[in-house]
């Protein structure tokens, strides 16, 4: 359960460091020596908490956020945020306890902050997959001749690509992508590359259907390498499918130096075949290869595209449909993995574990299987022959031609 | 110098083999056994000849041509044609009593018709190259700074683009493969693919010229290789630089199954590199270069463009310009490869030199540095001071730059 007096013990905790001085508040235990608060975060701080009991949410969320623009590794401020978010969003709460102790680890109220809600937080989490996993159910009985799955399927597919290729700055609309994919023909104006872009996606989903989605074994950086080279093919024959050899900057993430790509990437590959990873939920292995991969950013670009695909192709093996990041939402998407790198991959986990969720909704809610499946129940209940046309065959999965 | 009694010369050799009647002909030394002529063949020749005795060259041809369809591989009537052909044009006559003999080498007529024409059409071959060489010497020494010539290497270069790939069947006029490379804007309506093959061009060009041109000693099958994987790296960047591993057909010629293509083009690479082929004069060991390769058609596509483009590296290291196979001559382009094929790669040698001389032609006529060059000779016959602003700089030649 959320802690109900999260305000006074966060005013209390952040009021010791106060009272205490600027002297005093180095030689506390509790608070790390060399991130000390200025005047004007810790009267920022004040003024949230004065909003909040007020009422006023927004202004104090607006706050809260200012103070950790100002002091965005200091434990107490992420403390503060917390507790503030901690009775309407314990996963954002615990969050910020798990990120103020990250910086320093022996806080006090974050510590004690995070063990009431760590549980919880795990409940929630466990509650999510568990979820999903029975909308995968559902999604497997479909029944794989149903007009509206095959229409959907063919339109996911298109719109997989409008979307990787619009997140990495690609101008061409989902008709034109469309077009693109359809017939080969260029749309006047827009750049040849563009049209690579559209055409390497074509080639590696082809790939992957064909391929990868049918490969015995595990996953590997081979098959990683190779969707590469189609996805970045078209655009630059020589770097398509081989390791970057300069440097390269993503916003505030530094990858490893080229020199360093190669051995990065072998032990992501033995990650990969891990037991470790083995045992992870299929939903949380893609999430973490997709970030692992972009974290090495192996390749000069096509990082993202690439990632994007090696995930679905991981959750398409487990019987998932393939999601997409759509691009409206590139911001929350970078944020998240931004979190990772921060250290707390679990918001971006959290994210692909609801776009999962929501793309197994759109199946199941626009193909009008549910139907089926009740009158396949009802048919059961009564003993009739459910060997019928309208039979679900629950063995069949979408495996290797779930998309095209 | 040709025979002036052409005519009936032949009229007697190919009388001879009509007197004999079929079963005779057939015991006859100088007719080979197995190519008997039908009387439709006999009786077309008649009337050529009639033709040609009444001076109507045109009907004649007609008929000659007519007859060679019907029996191409026979060397009476191979012979006849290069009889009726002596008169005007020796190379060709020359030609038809090679491929005669080549049929039939003990043909009497045809080898007394080779040994009187083959020390002409030589001659004739040596005068083309020493009038070419003389040619590149004045090139040689046109200023590199001269505004003609600039804009001249400039539109040579879209030029070059623009024919070669409209040869293979690209739709793309001069103007749209210009933007193509200017901008790399798509062309509406235009395939993706033609963009691509305008794209791959000049990536092709570019390496050549800042990488082969000035490559230290000889070319070889690498750098064939590496001239392949961007002519045909966007189109198909997995085949691109590979051999290729299925059977291709070129018109009527079969090039050698896939499993030996590697073997071939070691044995092409040895040549290369061989005083054989060093001592060649370079036109004909372009030529020869260009010839073996599309004969050898390593690659399941871009043949064509690679050779082209090989063969240019070849002239452009001799200090000759690179030359224009234009879409409009094509179909004679074919036509002395195919000849090529059936054993004589004279005419295609000579159709090479022909286009060395016609670029030389243009460069020397249509660039203001004539008349610089007699301003030069002027003035070193008065002993003036030639180190002024027009001096000409004979050791600049034009190469690793002289595109672009």
């Amino acid at each position: 359960m959320p802690n109900k007096d999260g305000i006074s013990h966060c005013m209390s905790g952040f009021l010791q460091g106060k009272h205490q001085g600027k002297s005093q508040l180095n030689k506390s235990p509790a608070i790390p020596a060399t991130t000390n608060l200025t005047k004007e975060v810790i009267y920022t701080l004040k003024q949230a908490w004065r909003s909040a009991r007020k009422g006023d949410k927004k202004k104090a969320t607006k706050l809260f956020v200012y103070a950790i623009r100002m002091a965005p590794r200091h434990p107490d401020v992420l403390n503060n945020y917390g507790e503030f978010l901690e009775h309407e969003d314990v996963i954002q709460a615990e969050y910020y306890y798990t990120a103020a102790l990250s910086h320093y680890p022996y806080h006090q109220l974050a510590l004690s902050n995070r063990k009431r809600t760590l549980p919880l937080v795990q409940q929630i989490d466990r509650d999510r997959l568990a979820r999903i996993a029975a909308k995968r159910s559902k999604f497997y009985a479909l029944p794989l001749t149903d007009p509206a799955l095959i229409r959907m399927k063919r339109e996911s597919y298109y719109q997989h690509v409008y979307h990787t290729v619009a997140i990495e700055g690609n101008t061409m609309n989902l008709q034109m992508t469309r077009a693109v994919i359809e017939n080969r023909i260029a749309i006047g104006g827009k750049s040849v590359m563009e049209h690579n872009e559209i055409i390497g996606m074509d080639e590696a989903l082809s790939y992957i259907n064909t391929t990868l989605i049918n490969k015995a074994g595990l996953l590997d950086v081979q098959d990683i390498l190779q969707i590469h080279r189609r996805v970045y093919g078209f655009s630059d024959p020589f770097e398509a499918g081989n390791y970057r050899n300069s440097q390269v900057y993503i916003a505030d993430h530094v990858p490893p130096p080229p020199g360093q790509v190669a051995a990065k990437m072998t032990e992501f590959d033995n990650w990969l075949k891990s037991s470790e990873a083995r045992q992870l939920h299929p939903i949380e292995l893609a999430a973490l290869a997709h970030y692992k991969l972009v974290h090495i950013h192996p390749f000069v670009d096509g990082n993202g595209r690439t990632a994007r695909l090696f995930m679905n192709c991981i959750l398409m093996r487990a019987g998932f449909p393939p999601i997409i990041i759509r691009v409206h939402d590139r911001f929350h998407y970078y944020q998240y993995l931004s979190q990772a790198n921060d250290g707390d991959v679990r918001p971006f986990m959290r994210f692909i574990a609801d776009t999962t969720e929501f793309t197994l909704d759109e199946y199941l809610n626009y193909t009008s299987v549910p139907a089926i499946i009740e009158l396949n129940n009802a048919r059961r209940k009564k003993n009739d022959d459910v060997n019928t046309d309208v039979t679900i065959s629950k063995e069949s999965t979408p495996k290797g031609d779930d998309k095209k």
